[in-house]
Order: C-alpha cells, then sequence, then structure tokens
C-alpha cells in the first residue's frame, strides 16, 4: 500500500504545499524552528520560471532553470520532502487528502501558485499555447522549430505565413520577452538556419488589452519597451483584445483578422484552490481570499500565500498583490515568523501584519535592451541590461544552474546563437504526422 | 501539399540518410565538392551518443550532447538539410521516398546507424529500456528518480529492493559507464537526497554474456574495470545470459533469479535496414553487405557507411568493423574522396578501398577511474579519466555544448553532486497512476 510514510517527530507539522519562490522560502526561514517541514509539489523541483521564456525561444536548456527540491534542503534537518498531488483538504479533521495517501497537519500552508488563464473562452484554451511549465516550454521549442522546417516544404506563401506568424498575447513582462526573443530568432537564427526563407515571411505581434504594454511600469519604461520592440520588427496592437481562434484565424476586437498557427497565451494567470475550500472565499480568478497574516478566511491554521492568496491590506493594491515572485518570497518569511510567534504564544495574537516591499521590476526586449524600475530609478537599455542579467543570474538557485545559464548567455552574447534550437520529440515520422492535422 | 522542395543546382545530388558521426563528417568533407548534399534526418540534431549515458543519469543536461544540424552546415553552400523520415528506395529509378515527398538522388548514402537489439526477444523488448535516444536518456533518468521517489512511499522492504534495483545488460563500454554511473548515484546522491533509505536496499548488477567485460579492450583493462566496479559495489555476472524478464522476475542463464523493476540493456544494437534494398544482402542483424569501397552489393550509387554497413576486408574483422563512431567517421571521409573520384572519372575504378585505422578504445568506470588504450598504450586509473575526458570533450560539436558539459563536470568534481536530478513530465499526477500499474 503507498502511503507517505511520514514519522510523527512529536513536533507540529506544517505542510507546505508547492515547491516554488513562496513555499521554498517558507521552508527556509523555519530551518531552525521547532517544527516539522512537510513540502509536497507535484514535481521533484523548484521551476525559475522568469526564464522560461528563454527555454521555449531555444536559448537556454530546460535543465538549467530548474532545481530539484532535495537539493534546496538537504541540510536542513526538520524538512521532508514527497513528490505528490493535492486532492483535497478536509479542515475539520485537519486532513489533506494527496494521490500518496493521507497527510495530518497542524498548520497547512497554501502556495500551489498559479495556472495560465484564458478567462473561460475553451476555444481559445483549446488552440492557444500557454507557459507556465517546463514541459509547456520545451513543447513551444519544438512547435516554433517545426514551424520552420515545415514552412521549407510548402510552395503557397499564404501557409508559409501560417506557419511563421508568432502571435503573443499579453504585454506584461513576459508577453514583452516573448516577442523579444522572437524578433532576435528571426535577426539573428533566422537567416542562418533557413536562409531559403526570406526573413520578411515571419512576423511577431504582440497584442495588449490596455492602452500600453508593461502596464506596472512607468509610461516612459512603456514608451522605451514598445520603441525597442518596434525597432526589433514587432508589431504591438493596445487596446486589443483576442476575440476568437480556431488554431489558424484570429479575430481581434477592432474587427481586424490575423492568420497564425501559433497563438502563445501569456495574458494572465489565475490559481487553482484546492477542493475543500469553501468556494465562498475563492475568487472568479481563483485565487484564496486570505487576511493580512495570509490566514484563509475561517480557518486558523490553514494558509494561502504568493499567486494563490488575494490580501487587500494596501490601498496601492486594491485587487491584491501582483502575481510575481517577490510577493511570494516576502509573503514566505513573513509566514514563517508568524508561525514561530503562534508556537510560543499559542494563539493567533501579536501576529505581524504582511507588508509589501516594492523592490521594483523589470524586462528585457532583447541584446543589450532592457528596462528596470528599482529604488527610484528608472533605467532604460544596456545598463538596464546587465543589471536584468545580474539579478536573475543571483536569483537562480545553485552553483550548477548560474554557470550553465551564465554560460548560455555568454557563448550567445559574442556569436549571436542560440544553442538549444533541438526538437526533442516521442514518436519518430511525426513531423508529418503533425502537418496532416494541421492543414 | 508538402514536398521536399529541393531546387535542382545541375549538380548531382548525393542525399545522406542520417546526421550522425558518418553522415556529418561525409557531408563536411563535401564542402568544397561540385555536388549538392541533401542531408535527411528524423531529428534536426546530431547526438553525441558516447555521452547518452551521463544524461540518463543526471550527470548532464541533454540539450548539451545534441547540436543543431543546421547549425553545423551553416556556411556549407552546397548543403541542405530536411528533417524527414525515410520509408524506402526504389533503386532502378534513384529515388528516395520520404515523409515529405519523393526525391530524386545521383549518390545515396544510408548513414542511418543502429538500434537497440532485443536479438528478437520480445518479452524482454517490451519490459527493457534502451538507450539509443535523447529521448530515451530523459526517459530513464525520470523512471531512476521515480523509483526512488515511490519508494519511499513503501514498507514493504522487498517491493523497495525490487524498485532499487538496477540491472544493466552487456558489459561493453556503455554497460560499464552506465555502471559505473549508477554506482556513484548511490555513494553520493542517495544518501544526500533519500536519508530515509538505507542505502544497502539499492543494488546495481552488470551482466555480460562474455568470459570478462570491455572484451574488446585487453584483458589487463577488463580486469581493472572489474576491479573497479566491485570496488563500488557493482555486482558483476559474467558468463552469464539474460533468458527471461517480465518487468519484475528476471532469470538468468545460471537459473539465479533477480527481483528488479528496472533492466537497462545495453547487450548489442542493429542496423535498421531501408525498405527497397534486397534483403539478400542483409544481415540478420539488420547490416547491410557492403565492399570495400562501402557500395551497397550491386547498386552502383548506393552506399552505407557506419553502424548500417558490414564491410569485411580485414582479417581482424571477419564480422565487419566494430558499431563505433571512428568507424563511421572514417568511412565517411573515404567515401567523400571516393565520390569526388566518380566525378572525375566518370568511373567506379581507381576508388580508394576503405582502411580502419583503430584509434583505440576507453570507458570510464567513475569519478577519477577509467581504462583507456590507444597507440599501443595500455591506460587505467586517474590519467585514462583525465584523457577520456579531454577526448570527450574535444570531440563534442560546438562551443556552447564544449562550455556547458565542462560546467557540469567541473562543478560535479568538486561538489559530489549531479545537477540535472529533476523528472521532466508531461501529466501531472502520472507519478502515482505509474505506480498503480507497476505494483
Amino acid at each position: 500500500m503507498i502511503q507517505p510514510n511520514i514519522p510523527e517527530s512529536g513536533l507540529p507539522r506544517v505542510v507546505i504545499v508547492g515547491g516554488g519562490f513562496g513555499g521554498i522560502n517558507l521552508a527556509k526561514k523555519l530551518k531552525n524552528a521547532p517544527v516539522q517541514v512537510v513540502m509536497l509539489d507535484r514535481n521533484n523541483y523548484h521551476l525559475f520560471q522568469p526564464l522560461l521564456y528563454q527555454v521555449s525561444t531555444a536559448g537556454l536548456e530546460t535543465d538549467s532553470i530548474a532545481f530539484p527540491l532535495r537539493g534546496i534542503f538537504k541540510h536542513q534537518k526538520n524538512f521532508i520532502f514527497r513528490m505528490a498531488e493535492v486532492t483535497g483538504v478536509r479542515p475539520n479533521e485537519n486532513i489533506l487528502e494527496t494521490g500518496i495517501g493521507e497527510l495530518k497537519y497542524d498548520y497547512l500552508v497554501l502556495a500551489t501558485g498559479s495556472t495560465t488563464n484564458f478567462f473561460g473562452n475553451k476555444v481559445i484554451e483549446e488552440h492557444a499555447i500557454g507557459m507556465k511549465s517546463l514541459i509547456e516550454a520545451v513543447q513551444i521549442r519544438n512547435y516554433v522549430i517545426k514551424q520552420f522546417e515545415e514552412s521549407l516544404l510548402l510552395n503557397d506563401e499564404e501557409q508559409i505565413r501560417a506557419k511563421l506568424t508568432f502571435i503573443m498575447v499579453g504585454g506584461g513582462p513576459t508577453g514583452v520577452e516573448l516577442a523579444g526573443a522572437f524578433a532576435e530568432l528571426r535577426k539573428y537564427i533566422m537567416p542562418k538556419d533557413y536562409p531559403e526563407l526570406p526573413v520578411d515571411l515571419m512576423k511577431i505581434y504582440l497584442i495588449e488589452g490596455s492602452p500600453r504594454i508593461l502596464n506596472g511600469m512607468s509610461e516612459n519604461s512603456s514608451q522605451r519597451s514598445l520603441e525597442s520592440l518596434e525597432k526589433l520588427g514587432v508589431t504591438v496592437l493596445c487596446n486589443t483584445v483576442v476575440k476568437e481562434y480556431d488554431g489558424r484565424t484570429l479575430l481581434l476586437s477592432n474587427g481586424e483578422k490575423l492568420i497564425s498557427q501559433s497563438l502563445l497565451w501569456a495574458a494572465g494567470v489565475k490559481g487553482v484552490p484546492v477542493t475543500g475550500i469553501s468556494s465562498n472565499i475563492v475568487l472568479p480568478n481563483g485565487r484564496i481570499q486570505v487576511n493580512e497574516f495570509n490566514q484563509v478566511q475561517g480557518h486558523n491554521n490553514i494558509f494561502a500565500i504568493g499567486d494563490i492568496a488575494q490580501m487587500v491590506n494596501d490601498p496601492k493594491f486594491p485587487k491584491g498583490y501582483p502575481m510575481v515572485a517577490q510577493v511570494a518570497i516576502q509573503q514566505g518569511a513573513n509566514l514563517a515568523g508568524n508561525i514561530l510567534k503562534m508556537r510560543k504564544a499559542a494563539s493567533t495574537l501579536n501576529l505581524k501584519p504582511f507588508k509589501y516591499n516594492d523592490l521594483g521590476s523589470m524586462a528585457t526586449i532583447g541584446r543589450n535592451h532592457a528596462v528596470a524600475e528599482f529604488a527610484g530609478m528608472k533605467l532604460s537599455g544596456y545598463f538596464a541590461w546587465m543589471v536584468w542579467m545580474i539579478v536573475h543570474l543571483m536569483s537562480l538557485l545553485g552553483f550548477r544552474n548560474k554557470l550553465v545559464v551564465f554560460s548560455n548567455w555568454f557563448y550567445r552574447y559574442f556569436t549571436f546563437d542560440r544553442g538549444t534550437r533541438i526538437i526533442i520529440k516521442r514518436g519518430a515520422a511525426n513531423i508529418v504526422k503533425l502537418r496532416q492535422t494541421v492543414q
């Protein structure tokens, strides 16, 4: 019989669901606490999502942005990891239901992150490509290279254009960085790898619903990134929403039609709440309402942190904090302190409310081009790009990953090449099979 | 309609099927020749197979041992690549049938390599794991880590032992290197990642049919590698053949039974001939009989090189040359010269027969341990290990791959860690599903 096999330590058990930025920071901060920390994740690694777009555009290898969770905590004695899917919670009994059996908890922390949000549009969901997991990033990379390989086999220009038109939806950092990376593929890789295909057959669109891209940053940064993208040949459409998409024809809110076989969806994320948490406290975007201590409403010993948690305690963020790594990291740290306080005082008095320290934000558009805002400064261009690289490199977990990512970037900077443009596939002849279903 | 879309250049067309060691060396040597070189491969990359076993044991990332074929030939003007599966050949019409349409050739070179050989045992084939492709290596890595994760969920020692017993079949370099890598996983990674699992629950077997492992090398090298493996805790069984395996119980020729859920098959490879080549000239091991010019018997303008070709023109190799990279590389170079001669003389007279220059062989057993034989020298231990690393690093295509592989090795040497022990999977809860089918 399968069972979690987690020994009773005599200490209260903190079960953390999810090994993302929030979960691992919380677990780390509980290192010397008199608790047993149990982390569950469906994967056995922490994924550095901010660089996922570089995997999907053949700039980095998959394994260089993933770090084994067991490796992070190998010196932490009160830490136990199990690879498991959580299926539900029974709050009255303090029991978590998982694919490997039931687990008793004293404190439960939901740090499950978010998934791609198609805002209920099932047809778009079926045909668009999301980008939240490592396997999705690899699939995008495979798919993109296949579009080029298959274009060589066609003579009809319209069919080729449909294959070589790439549409990103969502003008946040992910959409902007993705569009920039595609523009660099066109500029540096396409002429070398596919000299038979005229470069102007490839088109890149970035579609944003609001009046400007990177609308979480200043107007100045928006403007500069818009200019950089347009200079790289990206068509940016603001105030525009995708109405319909059938895998080939895209209808925009302005009535315009685009033909493309590749719609990359970076227009939003949503939480995935756990069965057993009352739907009354779950918002339409899947986030769970928590108080200023990250406590899930109505439950003293259940918490939610990061993307899955909706906390409204700052007038600057009336709809809750942004779904970014920094919020998750800081909420994890704050919650660790509060769990320690609860252990000492055996009550929920004197807990420290969460206060968000906005460290700034940034986005890279391409070689030597980025925008960054932090500590009251607004940077753009080469210096912002250097800052972007250093911050991301330092934030990556593990010396090996830093070394491999740095090696790739270093190589790319001087050669204008992208090393990992390979298609890893299961079947043998599936390039032909795929084409037959697509046509 | 899909078609190969390869323009007529007015020059004779050399079609090379396969981008392995033989195919790429042939294409490179034809760089300045007055021919059109067309390469077809089902993948868009060249795979450095000698390091595949390090991917499957979490020592290297997948992408670091693969190099995009278009990248290799980006400066070669007479080279055209198409990603395609070859389905047959019609020699009388000089036509190659492929998944992307038909292709006319003047010279056809089959350089399709080899696949795992289960010697007709369908039951073993169904349950054993081969290791010839990148996706197989990733699947092995995923599978091995899963065995550990799942062992934590069991209480029955016998069930755990079945999961943690890894059996390699075949005592050639692949089997030896794989067994050594598994032994290092047990020695350096298991105690850190899975302190709950006693190390002696993990068992590693290497099974070889002949009287000694590495029987292509000297008795001295065999003996030293045997000692190194046994010192690392690998049980080596020579003169032993696998009779039956049902996915759990393994029956050996000596009557012994082993219980294991992981049988890794490195006991042999075979060629996969193309439909349209007469079966009279195809041997039971799938190799195509060629003459000393690599000409396929009965066809003036069809050639086979590397693993797929069986050439018997050297009394030292009465059953044909070994299926190793060096033979393929040298046959590719020799054939390039002969194709040039044929162009000049418009006949098959004066062709240069192939002569194998055995550069030696080597195998690494683990950290600081290898055996190497070349230029009349027999090395073992630390120095052989350094030679092994340098030769493999230099043979890797591309500066980026060299850099990333070196980074990984450098990191591993000083930390005793293996960085890429992550499970990349498709579904979400498949760890549980898999277990339910396995039990």
